[in-house]
């Protein structure tokens, strides 16, 4: 077994803290923004001191390669992203990035062989924070590989031309063109070059931990649906019109939020749902609101729970304290089951380390679940500690963060000996 | 009794209502913005026309002087708003200058002579939309003859600090000095130099319509009360975090607001109260929310039943959902009484012109409540269609708001015959 440097590992955990510092515990690091490009200087920085060749796509997706002995052999890809919610926090997605990095340095510090090139590679806007929606990269680049019901949400055109959230002007697109790492799109991750992708990230909640696992060996991402729900009221002066003359949307929403809670707890326990943005019309304090829009995420492993929910949420009644209430399905996934021989290479990895395991769900969308459909693909999740994410808290101990980095090291090595080029 | 000229009239709203046209109905010109000043370039090109002398304030507030006979005389004041708020009708404020400058008009046209000089004037920045709060200007001139338990949130120098609800950043006195009619301090509203305040409106409500009234002689303003009720949960990530692991801020705010609404429901039905204003953190479909902030505004003409709100809203449960709730009074405000006298006239104006009528209370709040405290003042209402106003809809026919301009007319007319300078 090989074993990966905690010290190299820890420092580039600090450094890369402060690519979109908040100045309280967490980070905000959007895509394609100023901070990304700090991030990525860095990155390329150190991946040319160990000699790997660095390029980059039209979507700025980043590859550091370090050449393998083989002639003409597919590249192994290690990927992960820079990118952060608003708040976000040090681990999400920048953790997966800096464990390949830290497999890289490591095979060029003690000199591994290798077969194949092994790629250490960033994955731009996987957060969607600012250009909605989530993943966009990847599943752009896996597009062609989606299955068909699902390719309507995820159109090239349509998500190039998505428009940042803050300024409601700007495209992806035009961010894109400004950015420094925008390549060729002749160098888009494709099955023709690539072999296989391997993506650590933490687990962003609280099993590992509450089971005392040390990694998890992820075996596949839930399924999932996301609403809008819309609730239209009439805007009239709070101070002007009798209770009951109102039609007051966000009084309705509360009556709406609490029939949802009340119908999707009925359902399987493993359910997680989420209302996590709402929109508010006109939002004056002195006006009732004649307009609310909220999102529902609803996730199971079960895609017939996920039907259950989708029966609920559209089934909703019409009305609400006199406002109309409608709901629109914005995208939805079934359950994405990750390549076999992968999950294996990762648990011979984990076993041979000591490490305590166990198999784990996926609840959170990731890159690598876009990918599997192209690409033999697997993760490798660490602890989040109390299970927090997207905030402050969000924190792993380094010294799970160097297992983690481990894991990965020697289960790319036995990708890199056993799994056969097609 | 003197009429004015409804086609006139009619003409000036039309007028009027492209400077911040929505293109849906009505209008969004916030105090200090570019359509704000155009809309008081039209009313200084129609007052030179009937040869006013036209002065500003150095809070903007702009007044159009129209001489009467008298030497030495106090002024007699018709006042209203030409902002808005975000989305709002082309009546609430803009209607009260408007037929202001029609009595004027009317008064030039028919040589109507009056002792004492009679002035059109538009209060800056009445709904505090985009510089909170409402009424801004005239609570800083009125300032030293409030009650002392309203001044702290009235004082001159933090209004003038109030930030942009758009940008954060740009301050109510950053505006002001880039702004067209800002003038000189001396040239504010004072009772050395006048006499009396009337105030033109629309109701903002249902009350006239139902009551087939055309004419509400308003005696008082409401009292109310304005709290911001905050909610502390914890954010996470949608898809891995379990039901029972969560703090989620906007499910605790919904039943936050349920409860509210049954407790007081249970008070005086007169009672009004509105939530129109959510701040939700960090507002992503993806992240469970931790923290919420919301507007609670009350009203009653009845102090005691605004005490049993206020004990209702201090006395919230500490904890919904596992979420942490407090609540902080922003500001409130007693019942205000106009001055009989000038009730009087509105009164007998009304009567001579043979509208129906009726006494009716305020319950929004107007720059003729803070002027109270200062000068004689006093307010009429003209219908609102359906009720709606701070929307599209908001609408009064043009025959009400003649009637309105009649009512203004000649009651201004009695001010300036009977009532005594002291």
């Amino acid at each position: 077994m090989y074993l990966v440097s905690l010290e190299r590992l820890e420092d580039k955990i600090k450094t890369f803290a402060k690519f979109g510092d908040d100045y309280h515990g967490g980070i905000t690091r959007y895509a394609l923004s100023k901070e990304d490009e700090l991030a990525r200087d860095e990155m390329v920085k150190r991946m040319r001191k160990i000699g790997c060749e660095i390029y980059s796509d039209d979507l700025a997706n980043l590859y550091a390669v370090k050449k393998g002995r083989g002639q003409n052999k597919k590249k192994i890809v290690m990927a992960s992203h820079l990118d952060s919610v608003k708040n976000g926090g040090n681990y999400d997605g920048v953790l997966g990035v800096l464990c390949a990095l830290e497999v890289l340095e490591t095979i060029a510090e003690q000199n591994i062989e290798h077969e194949h090139d092994i790629v250490a590679m960033v994955w731009t806007n996987e957060e969607g924070s600012l250009y909605p929606p989530a993943m966009m990269s990847s599943a752009i680049i896996s597009y062609p590989y989606l299955p068909l019901k699902f390719r309507e949400s995820y159109e090239e055109e349509n998500l190039l031309n998505s428009k940042s959230v803050l300024d409601h002007q700007t495209t992806f697109e035009d961010a894109l063109k400004q950015f420094k790492y925008r390549g060729e799109r002749k160098n888009r991750l494709n099955q023709q070059d690539y072999l296989a992708m391997f993506e650590l990230h933490i687990e962003q909640g609280p099993v590992l931990e509450a089971n005392q696992k040390e990694i998890g060996v992820v075996d596949k991402v839930i399924g999932m649906c996301n609403y809008r729900i819309k609730i239209l009221g009439q805007s009239d002066h709070a101070g002007t019109t009798p209770m009951s003359f109102r039609k007051d949307a966000l009084f309705a929403m509360s009556k709406v939020l609490i029939y949802l809670h009340q119908k999707l707890d009925e359902l399987d326990k493993d359910l997680v749902y989420t209302t996590g943005e709402i929109i508010l019309h006109p939002n004056v304090h002195t006006v009732i609101p004649d307009y609310v829009e909220f999102s529902l995420d609803a996730r199971h492993q079960d895609d017939h729970v996920i039907d259950q929910v989708k029966a609920i949420v559209e089934h909703l009644p019409k009305v609400f304290e006199k406002c109309e209430v409608t709901s629109t399905l914005a995208w939805h996934r079934d359950t994405v089951y990750f390549n076999s021989r992968l999950i294996n290479y990762v648990l011979e990895a984990t076993k041979e380390l000591n490490y305590p395991y166990q198999f784990i769900n996926s609840g959170a969308g990731h890159d690598a679940q876009m990918v599997s459909y192209m690409l033999p693909t697997t993760m490798i999740f660490v602890p989040s500690k109390n299970g927090h994410s997207h905030c402050d808290e969000e924190f792993t101990p380094i010294k799970q963060c160097y297992q983690g980095a481990n894991v990965l090291l020697n289960a790319v090595l036995k990708c890199d000996k056993n799994f056969e080029d097609k």
